[in-house]
């Protein structure tokens, strides 16, 4: 009786276990004969009610198996984080992974809600192209160098597609069906050893390590029933990841990680344990040869040679970057501490909804950002700061009102009690 | 924050209480800027997740004003049963209650799954007609009338909407959906005084009375706080109700019934109960003289009477009307005891499947039935059989093979231990 597709949802509705094939006929004919109202109850369904590891482990596979699968000889890098404010690891990781002989072919997203996307931050250069069909992907050019790229059209229809209805539909934060999409793109694209970075915290999906935990495992689970390795760091989100936050802002602060100009210590131990990480593990080696490599790379500025490289194999014209216009905002207010005392943000998500206000991030998918938006944040949690210190500069394409000031203003708080600095890796689950 | 569908579906996905302008926004919308694919999830979270009795009362609210509301002045009476096994009370306590002064417009259903529709058993009458609209419902020529009909095409369209979603989508069986779509017709067609037979047993979607309870319970929440009297009863459907299962064969069993030529004590039971208890309600006298007032029409034939009243009023001409000609099986087969003992019912939702599939009933609502394709039962739960004695008779349009009656004579056994005689009415709740 699998030709029934109510019965199914019904099923699934009702908190009863599905068979493999029943999991089988749902994926696929999703563009066939169930309709789209039927396949967003389904997936409702599953949200609330859950999958089990095996029906996980089968509505993962026929996901994956919904479009090509890139099987690559080598031995193959990916990383992915499920988001927060000021993550750029992607951009500077791609280049020192180049400079370091890694390969990395990296889809990512664009930014939706209160957390921003790489795609949309590396489009402030100009010229960059993100949009590469599969058979784009394979091309010559490519061989040598890592990529950054946009969902490809045709990579994983499935996933694309019930992507789409979840995301309309009320069913995005599950954890088997976020565990699914992700690992499905990882997997899609070839990657033999993949790194997931779990934010946890006011500015992540996740708000506590026990929450996060939950879809760690379920990755990890499908990881290795998929033969592929995998590594897992927790890491700390009650503050942005580095000073800036914002699109062109951002790829400015990773350009000038790469010219080794400025080192948030943070964001140096997520790219460096990511890095080194990855070199072991690719040419078994000790941690210390892996850190001296990875030192050397910095220091010889390899990773922003590799970074124009990509740049030029992604279509820009290396004579026409010109990295000081970047970024260029039309309105700039400088913050300033109007008393002493430690520094500390409160809930995360509020500065996210500033950002989205000032148009550096969007609240619908075809919400249009203004790429020069932004924040420079000249403090972390636990600073002493004396009134009358700079605290931060935002960035705008209008002017900002008195209220807007305000509400950014209440997004931190000046204590007198000493703030607890906290780590910014929790917990890592090793290869 | 009303205007985002999907942050509605989100709050209800994730057990959050929804405000009553969110779930207005949601209902109002359903025909304009939502999605068919986005209804279907927000029904599946309902569905799932439940509503509170005050997110109840604002959902079944605006349901019910999404069209028009039959404003009539009279005392009118209506009822409700969640259906089951030979379930033909409206068919015949329309007319029962026409003849004791007693107004009753029931919009009825067509069967689906293993339970019988009042619409399909009326439609085994030549020209019967249930189709009315409206403006046909108000019609001089009906007030008079009795009427059994068909749900109109204007009255309460997103009920008619959201159950055409969830028929198909797996969140029929929701207790508020339910509460919400039987309460918002019996209201709108202007009944004052509404009883609701809830059907407990394996032949009915409550297994348990603790089940049946928890509907009743939102039932009666909803009824009040629309100023309407409600009465309950719970009533056993482990075993068929009557003598005969089927269309017009059911049809046929109600006719005998009205002109008391057979009585089988249950179904009696059931009517003579539903009819006293309104006659009590509308003219306030005492239980004897209701009850006298029932014996009276049955004896002296004024329900068959008014029976035929109705079907004239509904189009049939009864100057072509045959009795005999209602039930005309193709094929007929008596089932014998093969051994003495007790008879007793199984699983009655095997019998149910069993009926669907001799064409006595439909899977899916595009399925055409067999109106004269049943069963007669000649006996009861209970009942001592003696090796040899006639058992049922089963009529079909297809020669039966061997394997369908050894799956028919499956659906009881016989036993020596003694059967327990379970009561029809399990439990009342009164006005």
């Amino acid at each position: 009786m699998i030709n029934n597709i109510t019965e199914i949802i019904n099923k699934k509705a009702n908190k009863k276990e599905l068979t493999d094939q029943e999991i089988d006929f749902f994926v696929n004919n999703l563009h066939k004969n169930i309709k789209k109202y039927q396949v967003s109850a389904m997936l409702m369904a599953i949200k609330i009610n859950g999958l089990n590891d095996r029906e996980l482990i089968t509505y993962h596979n026929a996901i994956l198996n919904s479009g090509k699968i890139l099987d690559l000889d080598e031995n193959r890098f990916d990383k992915h984080s499920t988001g927060g404010l000021g993550d750029k690891v992607s951009i500077i990781l791609a280049p020192i992974l180049e400079a370091m002989g890694i390969k990395f072919w990296k889809l990512s997203g664009r930014g939706l809600g209160f957390t921003g996307g790489t795609i949309d931050k590396l489009e402030s250069i100009k010229k960059f192209n993100t949009d590469y069909s599969l058979k784009a992907i394979l091309k010559k050019d490519n061989a040598n160098h890592n990529l950054i790229i946009g969902q490809s059209k045709n990579l994983i229809p499935a996933d694309k597609y019930t992507y789409s209805i979840r995301d309309t539909s009320g069913s995005v934060d599950s954890t088997e069906l976020i565990a699914a999409s992700v690992m499905s793109k990882k997997i899609a694209m070839g990657a033999k050893n993949i790194l997931i970075d779990l934010k946890v915290g006011s500015g992540a999906f996740f708000k506590t390590l026990n929450q996060a935990e939950k879809l760690g495992k379920k990755l990890r689970l499908i990881g290795e029933k998929s033969n592929r390795n995998i590594y897992i760091i927790y890491t700390n989100m009650n503050e942005p990841l580095g000073k800036s936050i914002g699109n062109s802002i951002e790829v400015k602060e990773a350009i000038s990680f790469l010219k080794n100009e400025y080192k948030d210590e943070k964001l140096e131990k997520i790219i460096s344990k990511i890095a080194i990480e990855f070199y072991i593990k690719k040419n078994n080696v000790s941690l210390k040869e892996a850190q001296e490599k990875y030192d050397h790379i910095l220091k010889k500025h390899k990773g922003y040679d590799a970074f124009l490289n990509i740049l030029q194999n992604q279509k820009v014209k290396i004579k026409d970057f010109n990295e000081d216009k970047i970024f260029l905002p039309k309105h700039s207010y400088r913050i300033i501490a109007n008393k002493s005392g430690y520094f500390k943000f409160k809930n995360l998500e509020d500065l996210g909804y500033f950002l989205i206000e000032i148009k550096a991030g969007r609240k619908n998918d075809h919400d249009s950002i203004y790429s020069h938006a932004g924040v420079d944040f000249f403090v972390k949690n636990g600073d002493f700061i004396n009134k009358g210190d700079l605290l931060a500069k935002i960035y705008s394409k209008e002017r900002l009102t008195e209220e807007q000031i305000r509400r950014f203003e209440n997004t931190y708080f000046l204590t007198d009690k000493k703030v607890e600095i906290e780590e910014i890796i929790l917990k890592e689950e090793k290869w």
